[in-house]
């Protein structure tokens, strides 16, 4: 029995998400069905996170265990020929038995990519606020998260996570080509977190006091302290990291 | 008689490019139909740039002239209502009676993406040129053609312009999201010139002197001597300028 890791991106604009659901086309069915064709025997896969509808992936990791004789590197050119345009596989490698693409996981990196102006080049992977975005102000709105914290206010209302205690490594601003974009690192993330936080940054970037704004909202732990959940579009996994990697 | 500026952005994909041409769909065709809608008489727009099929623009200008009644202000959110998804008229604005986007327009700016690996996210608007780019290699390769230059080297074969000779402001290379793109502006541009260039830098990056190898292609002005031309996807109208508002 060997145990594999898939490097996985994907645009998700027609996805259902990551997660498997009878009837719809999600990134984790069309992976097991095309592996169960490609291996010839039913195969359940693993990914570290759990992307949202619409939401997409540039590092997305996937694990599962094989018995199948075809040679691991012959994966990525194979799936390549049979997987749909808007899903990859970069990599294909063998790890230890006890690999698990979540449960080995230290930290997820994600980008939240807003635009500048409406701009349809980037319309699937970024999102305009339909305002002018105050960079000076963001940067200090989401200085608070750096560190340890009860993320509870960010939480999709209705999920209730056994650990709403969060690792926040890095939550910074940053140019991309369209705009300004979130970069965050932690070691987990709950329901929604990201696109609640960013929703909440905006908003407190408006006021007078950005960091208070937001550190209130923190400390609150209260969901409907908290902003808008802004669309799944401009949210993308960019990266996990292991142990064995460093983060 | 008023004379409109619209500056005008699109996704290229879905489009047979921007010239009108009958029975398919391109982005001066989709301007002219909505515009006559709205108007209520027949609309002629002349574009900055005729992209190619497939090419995308952030900052294409368009013009044209009108004696209805709508005034120049309601022009952007009516349009917002009636254009599809792919195309977005950003600004519209009343320019003196001898304005026109391309006789007007003193440079142009185009972008052209390469990808670093495979990557989903950014299929519709970047290539992958399947191999490592050597940015040091890339940026020697293009430092030849800042400049005035005859570039017919560059130019479609079947295509003869007038006026071969180019005065490139600037050719370099900076890093975007998922890779390097090529930042070029010029006066005005040859047929395929930028994906013709994109080609041959590709090669000449691989040579030892990629300076040498860029130089005899254009001194030669043979098409035949230049690399191929690349996809259109990864090519983008970036911007325009005019004389009133400095290159």
């Amino acid at each position: 029995m060997r145990t594999i890791r898939l490097d996985v991106a994907y645009d998700g604009t027609e996805f259902h998400g990551w997660q498997a659901q009878p009837g719809l086309r999600t990134v984790q069915g069309v992976l097991e069905e095309t592996l169960a064709e490609v291996l010839g025997e039913p195969v359940s896969v693993a990914g570290a996170g759990r992307t949202d509808a619409g939401t997409h992936a540039r590092g997305q990791v996937a694990s599962f265990t094989t018995d199948a004789p075809l040679p691991t590197s012959a994966l990525v050119p194979v799936l390549k020929q049979r997987l749909p345009a808007d899903v990859i596989v970069r990599e294909a490698a063998e790890r230890e038995a006890d690999f698990h693409a979540r449960h080995s996981a230290v930290a997820r990196r994600y980008a939240y990519r807003l635009l500048d102006q409406p701009d349809v080049l980037w319309q699937r992977t970024a999102w305009w606020p339909r305002r002018q975005v105050q960079p000076e102000a963001l940067a200090r709105a989401v200085a608070p998260l750096e560190g340890t914290h009860d993320c509870a206010a960010f939480q999709a209302s209705g999920c209730s996570a056994s650990r709403s205690e969060c690792v926040v490594h890095r939550a910074a601003w940053r140019r991309w080509e369209g705009g300004w974009l979130l970069d965050i690192v932690a070691d987990h993330f709950l329901y929604h977190m990201v696109r609640n936080i960013v929703g909440t940054a905006l908003d407190a970037a408006r006021t007078a006091d950005p960091e208070a704004a937001m550190r209130d909202v923190l400390d609150s732990r209260a969901r409907a302290r908290a902003g808008a959940t802004v669309p799944p579009r401009g949210l993308c996994l960019e990266r996990v990291y292991y142990a064995a990697e460093g983060a």
